[in-house]
């Protein structure tokens, strides 16, 4: 893991309650760092004058003996997307420079606000945020901080909220994950990121892609991290439920999740297994053949290409030059979906999905990599639009698949030190957040037994 | 209201349990006015073989002092639309004739036979039941039982369903109501139709026209008839919410709903409204400009034409020729909608319905006729296109507002026994049900003081 990297939220407390910390103190450490060339095209908009007032004021509570919310005085970030009272929400698009600045704050940042949160500024994504890459021809490409050689890309689309992270700009960063939007970064970069069901979380003040598919969700350094930040943003406490590592079953499909693996994630992945089985974790490979209806169910571009179209058509008549041509190109796919096509794959998932969670049942969570393949280069990307395609395809694969069940994931690192990041995903079905959270808890311990250890 | 409509149902137990009344001898006379020409067209299929049977257990169970459920034993007819276990549900189109046929009861079919219902038979219905007329080209169009001169309408798409309580042939008939399949012809018919919150009642085993708007409910006499049977085929009885009239206010929309109303209704609604309001009802005439909205919105053919042509675009490729023509080309319109207007209208829907909904707070029911107009003659109707297409429209044109909302509604008989049938529309939004049905008792007792009075 990169220096940079904050201990977790817990640790922090610790040793601010212990005079250890001064929260201002790590305040003005983040924004100096937000100056640094590694946190270039980063932030897209820094808030830091409240942020510290937020940090002095959590400081000052609790030498005076107040009680304080865990995230109160510590630097989150927000993805661009988000409605923050009084700023432009363009979603990292030239095309959105000049909309009305939003009224209000959208209730996820009104409710990190509310607990204290010391919000540091906007993240750089990718355009209203059609990809899992995190390129943005517009305010340039945040970099991955895991590789001092080559510049590879963070992931996408919260790809500057996985270096907000990543560099210690914040403990905490809320995103969006509509098809891996949250889970991808975080793999890429290290981090633990968690999509919840996504009814659980309102979507009120975000800057939709897919009404049916979107979540607002966040990354964080580890799982108890990521529980805390999901119980402000959904006003929901989860208690995951824990069990022991030798009762938990993990099902790893044989179908597509395991296609294409590069030779770390491979190892990684492997490496990660053999840990999990020694530790007791029952490890079962199971079929499910629905994954490989996937594609041909989303052949037309899927929910997303539809209802990304219909939320950019006008815009896009008016403005195209303002897109970036790779965004407009996939929102365009929508323009030759029939309703009846879109009722049909509504249909399709509903009953898809039943399917997949009967062949679910009885397991802990379904487990794969995050993503097929370490972060790739930046360079050959930009260069290259089919193998921008190629890629952006490989990384949502297998996030993606979660968004169409409707469920919930977590993406925990499962690399060593040697290595660039890895994810290992644990996913399930619609409103299994709290038990797969627990699963995940107890996984972590196995895997990386606390900052600490 | 004609001499054969049977006594309600709380009426009918009393008889029962003071043996003036035999269910086996009541389910007798039914199969006999089956067989009578006023009831051409009317059942489908009929079942008398084991409503008999189910008579006769009731009549038994009551004889060895068992406790009944008050639908047991007594008629109880279905719209062709709903699965019964080994019969083909052909959904009253020829174009089905050789389906497979269902392997088991519908979910709300199923709680009717649980309580001991008699199911007499299938009732006939607008094909797919895409229309308010009630007329089918393939088995003949059910007559009005209330007018011996001129063969008018029952209305639809529920036809068979009003003939068979409205003849005695049943106390009360499961059907489905889109866009006011129910009420229509409830209203048309001199009888009680209650359109619950569609959620609230389960549509497996129901061929489906709309997903988004379809509801399985039924009509029979009266308000507490309704009450009964909404709460088996939910399987969940609500309790309804009663207020004395004095304490209920009543919003009449100055827009859309009042329009077109022929004479006979003009006349009815007034004198209702008067009487109404010298029981002490507060009724305020309101402005609910959001109603001028629904016809730019559903220009297309609105969320049925698409769910509809998404259902039937494979078959009617196949067998147009077997389709009625009328509904043929009904469904034609969703061929050329877009999946974008589909995801546009569903999102208008949604902030249309909140903006209704906020019109309405305060108020115990919206008010206004079922529909504007008398049952029509059925042969002008036959000989007319562009008669039937406009006859359509206004039949549709009050009830479907309330689909569109996700709403309830009920329809009141509320003519006069000199005037053909006119309803009376009580409706409100979702998941109010329980508050809307009280109102309707309420004001039912001022309209028509009991069966008995």
């Amino acid at each position: 893991m990169p220096a940079t990297l904050l201990p977790d939220i817990d640790t922090l407390n610790r040793l601010a309650c212990d005079g250890r910390l001064s929260r201002t103190a790590l305040l003005q450490q983040a924004q100096a760092r937000a100056r640094e060339p590694a946190a270039q095209a980063v932030l897209l908009q820094t808030s830091f004058d409240t942020a510290v007032s937020a940090a002095q004021a959590a400081d000052a509570a609790a030498l005076a003996g107040k009680p304080l919310h865990p995230l109160a005085g510590l630097p989150v970030s927000i993805k661009d997307l988000f409605d923050i009272g009084g700023e432009i929400t363009r979603a990292a698009s030239t095309a959105r420079a000049d909309a009305a600045p939003a009224s209000e704050d959208a209730p996820v940042v009104a409710r990190l606000r509310a607990v204290g949160a010391a919000l540091v500024g906007r993240t750089n994504m990718t355009e209203f945020p059609f990809s899992g890459v995190g390129i943005n021809p517009h305010y340039g490409t945040p970099v991955n901080p895991h590789d001092g050689a080559v510049a590879r890309i963070c992931g996408g689309s919260s790809s500057g909220a996985a270096a907000s992270v990543a560099l210690g700009l914040s403990v905490a960063a809320l995103g969006s994950d509509t098809g891996g939007s949250i889970r991808i970064p975080a793999a890429l970069c290290g981090l633990t990121g968690f999509k919840p069901t996504a009814r659980r979380v309102p979507l009120t003040g975000a800057f939709p892609l897919s009404f049916s598919l979107d979540t607002a969700c966040a990354m964080a350094r580890t799982v108890a991290d990521c529980v805390l930040v999901d119980g402000v943003i959904a006003d929901q406490a989860l208690v995951p439920v824990r069990k022991a590592a030798g009762a938990l079953r993990l099902a790893v499909p044989r179908q597509l999740l395991l296609d294409d693996l590069d030779e770390t994630v491979s190892r990684a992945f492997d490496r990660t297994l053999g840990r999990l089985s020694a530790a007791g974790v029952q490890i079962e490979h199971v079929d499910l053949p629905e994954l490989l209806e996937l594609s041909t169910l989303n052949a037309q571009g899927g929910l997303t290409a539809a209802e990304a179209y219909a939320i950019h058509r006008g815009t896009l008549a008016s403005r195209r030059a303002l897109y970036d041509p790779r965004v407009a190109a996939r929102i365009d796919r929508g323009a030759a979906i029939g309703a009846a096509d879109y009722v049909d794959l509504v249909r399709a998932r509903a009953a898809w999905s039943a399917r997949v969670m009967a062949r679910l049942e009885g397991y802990d969570a379904l487990a794969c990599p995050t993503v097929p393949v370490v972060a790739p280069p930046i360079a050959p990307l930009v260069a290259d639009d089919a193998l921008f395609t190629r890629t952006n395809a490989l990384l949502l694969r297998n996030p993606s698949t979660i968004n169409f069940l409707d469920g919930c994931a977590i993406s925990l690192p499962c690399h060593q030190p040697d290595e660039l990041p890895v994810g290992l995903m644990l996913a399930h079905g619609p409103m299994r957040d709290a038990p797969l959270l627990g699963t995940a808890l107890a996984l972590e311990a196995v895997l990386a037994p606390g900052p600490q250890a």
